[in-house]
This record gives structure tokens, C-alpha cells and sequence, in this order.
């Protein structure tokens, strides 16, 4: 039996494109077979929507052979539950994970309204690779759950503990609270590589366009640069994140 | 006088909408005030189309002011000429750049298929940030002068060389000539942060899905690999660009 774009459960799901139910409801879609699979090892899917053609497509297995509850639904659906131009055969309904965080934090990476859902993904899954304990998100920042940014995170939503902060000073709050050095980016600050960030360290990316408010960058005790030798104004926000946490890495490896 | 959509200086310039008039005419579309000035700037333009609210924006004297041919268009003609979806209103004709080669070559970023533009893009941006001499494409890579590859260079695509190559076989063999380490990316590569990038260092990015194929590793003579100790089993592209190129940049400084 197909399941009709006007049962409930349809409707719940659509309703998880916008945030205000995201954030009511603890859930979030993920879609296409790869992603679906890892949210289904991570024990956090409610339920599964697929259109038929799904057996067309390899490893169609991995997300279906299990007990979860799981609909067929007309592949208009499932364009209607993604925003994808390319087609994917499988959304799931998952709940959001909570991580538990380090007792013993010392890489921390805060995100202050960071604009492009591309771009927070990307420095989520860069997070995850380098091993930094936890992010903190700041109010203003796009949503986590947006399906572009999940799409950037490559599956690292489900890795790394994310914290979200109402204002910067709460977060940077925290960091003092627990013996953190709190690293700025800003032009006047010291080159990135003559600075020690070995102890505990957290790392904060601004906003692409107008980079970190004046008024946050003077609750950080520390300000660093990245060396630009060549003509190029600035980085990319994703490039400029990398650039500090691996170097923080490289240091503490 | 407003230019109509059918005259054959905006039916031209739309051509060149598609690689193949870019590649014939030597030319390419620049968007947006900032981008069209710094075209300016850098001696390319041939001529400049804009739409009449051009003079409601912030800074449209920078890209007025001058001697240089101009077409006022319907914002229709500037919609079909650009593909954004942020409206913009003014559109040039830009020559593109032949940036002399240094004589002494020593950090070149060889671009292996990459395909997606915003990734490339970020390459050359983060090229031009870090110094790097130049960037060598290889076939089968997306179009540098493609509009999304633009918008992601921000205008480093007029600081930097960029050198094109049939065949990665051909640029090695050029690389080699001059006496490079050739460092491709590979999951049984050396640490990154325990090679040495001092000397004439190529560094290659292959393709964002499958990397570089097992033919092109075996033509380099080094192989590196970025340490990854969380979850994630890879890294974006252009933020592993990112990671290497600055590491290369580091150890030369």
C-alpha cells in the first residue's frame, strides 16, 4: 500500500522541513541511502519513507532490511520531503542525537553566526575529523538541521556534541568557567603559527561577510591571523576554520 | 538608449554563458559591482552592461565612472546574462587574464577533476591567500571561468597563474622537468605534519568523490596523507586543499 501525500504521517514529515517543528518536535529528516543508514546505526530513526524505485539503487538493502517502520510513498512525496535536484529514494524521520560531551573538554570550536548552511556543515565534519570535543553554536547561526548543512556534514552531525549558546557571552561564560583560552579572528591579530594552542583552546569562526562582531571579538583573551602572503582578501569561512583547527591539531598531536 | 535582448552585442555576450564561446573568444562574464570594478582594475574589460537601479546601489560610481563602453539593458537582459538568484546589476565582458608565470616556480597546486565550481573556486582563492606560484588544471576539471567557480575565487582568479593541461601525465612530466616533489593525496601517505614541503612542492587535489585515480598516484613520487582522529572518513575538498596548502606555507615561511 502506498501511502497518500494527505496521510498524517506524511504531513508530520513535510511539516520537519521548516525549523520552528524541528525544534518542537526533537527530529529532523535525513535522506538518500547512505545517510539514512548511518542515522539507522546510530539507533535515532523513527521511521523510514521510500518510493519503489528504490530497488533500483545499490546498497537499497542497507536501509531497509530492519524492523523499523518503514512506508512506500510516491516518488512525489519524496521530492516534496527533500529539496534535492537530484533524486533520492529514501528520507528518514530521526530524532536529533545527543552526544554525550567529554567530562575533560579542551578543543572547542564556537560558531557565531555563520550564514551559509555549506559552510557549517563543512566546518562540522572538519570539527569531527580533527578531533575537536565539542561546537558551540551561537543564536543567529543557520539551523544545524537544515538539509543543505546535514548534506555538508557528511554524516558528522551524528559524531560530534554540538551546544547551543542564546549569546556569545554565555558561551565564551562557559570557556572562561572551565580555564579555556578564547582565540579571535582578526586582522591585527598574532600570526596564527607563532601562537600556542595546546592547552585549552577554543576557536571561534564569525560570520562570512562581516566576520565576528567588535563587541565579541573584546570578550576573547586572545586574537590570531592567518598569514596572507598573496593578493586574496580574505578565506572562505569553511577554509579559514580548517586552517586554525588543524594547525591547533597539528600543535597538540 | 536601452540595448534590446536581440542585438547582436547581447546575444554575444550570452554566448558566452556556455564554455565553449568562452574558450573561442578568450572572454568570460564578470557579476556584481565589486567583481566587475576589481575586472576594471586589473585592464580586462571590454565593455559593461548594466540595468537602470544600478544607481540605487551602494558604489555603482566605481564601475561607471570610466571610458569604458557601456550598455544600459533591461534587468531581464542582466537576469539571463547572470544566473544568480541575488539580483545584480551590472554584468562586463572581461578578457581573461594572462598572468606571467614566475621564472622560479617553487609551490604549484595542481587542480586533478575536481567538479564541483564553489570547490575550485575556493582552491584559487586559497592559492592566492597562501602564495602559491600557480595552479595547474587538468583536463576534466569544471571550467574555471563557469560563474559559481568565479563568485568562490572572490576575485583571486585576476592574482594568480593558472595553467591548463591536457593530461595530468603532461603537467607532472612539466614538473619534474624542474626538479618538484609531486605529493598526491593517499590514505597510505606519509603524516602531512612529518613531510617536508620546503622545497619545489606540487600538491595535488583530486576529485571530490573517487580522489585522484590510481594512475595519476602512481606518477607522483610522494604521497602525504592529513590526519584524521575523529569519525569522519574524509574531508571537503577544498578544505583538505586548505589543510596541505597552508602546511606547505607554514614550513616556508
Amino acid at each position: 500500500m502506498v501511502l497518500k501525500r494527505d496521510s498524517s504521517i506524511v504531513k508530520n514529515a513535510i511539516k520537519l522541513k521548516q525549523k520552528k517543528y524541528r525544534e518542537q518536535e526533537d527530529k529532523f529528516l535525513v535522506e538518500g541511502i547512505r545517510f539514512v543508514e548511518e542515522a539507522i546505526l546510530e539507533g535515532l530513526v523513527d521511521h523510514i519513507f521510500y518510493s519503489k524505485d528504490i530497488y533500483s539503487v545499490n546498497g537499497y538493502e542497507r536501509v531497509l532490511n530492519n524492523d523499523l517502520p518503514k512506508f512506500e510513498v510516491d516518488e512525489s512525496v519524496i521530492k516534496e520531503l527533500t529539496n534535492t535536484t537530484t533524486p533520492q529514494r529514501v528520507v528518514a524521520v530521526v530524532r536529533k542525537p545527543k552526544i554525550e560531551i567529554n567530562e575533560d573538554l579542551s578543543f572547542v570550536v564556537v560558531v557565531d553566526k555563520v550564514q551559509d548552511p555549506g559552510n557549517l556543515g563543512t566546518i562540522i565534519r572538519t570539527c569531527d575529523a580533527a578531533g575537536v570535543d565539542a561546537v558551540y553554536i551561537i543564536k543567529g547561526t543557520v539551523d544545524v538541521y537544515n538539509d543543505k548543512t546535514l548534506r555538508s556534514t557528511m554524516g558528522s552531525i551524528f559524531h560530534i556534541p554540538i551546544l547551543y549558546y542564546e549569546t556569545f557571552k554565555d558561551a565564551v561564560e562557559n570557556l572562561y568557567s572551565m580555564g579555556f583560552n578564547i582565540y579571535a579572528s582578526a586582522l591585527d591579530g598574532e600570526d596564527l603559527y607563532k601562537t600556542d594552542l595546546k592547552g585549552k583552546t577554543a576557536v571561534v569562526i564569525g560570520n562570512e561577510a562581516n566576520g565576528m562582531s567588535q563587541e565579541d571579538i573584546m570578550l576573547c583573551n586572545k586574537k590570531i591571523r592567518i598569514p596572507m602572503i598573496g593578493r586574496a582578501e580574505s578565506l572562505n569561512a569553511s577554509v579559514a576554520a580548517a586552517v586554525i583547527i588543524y594547525e591547533a591539531l597539528r600543535q597538540r598531536l
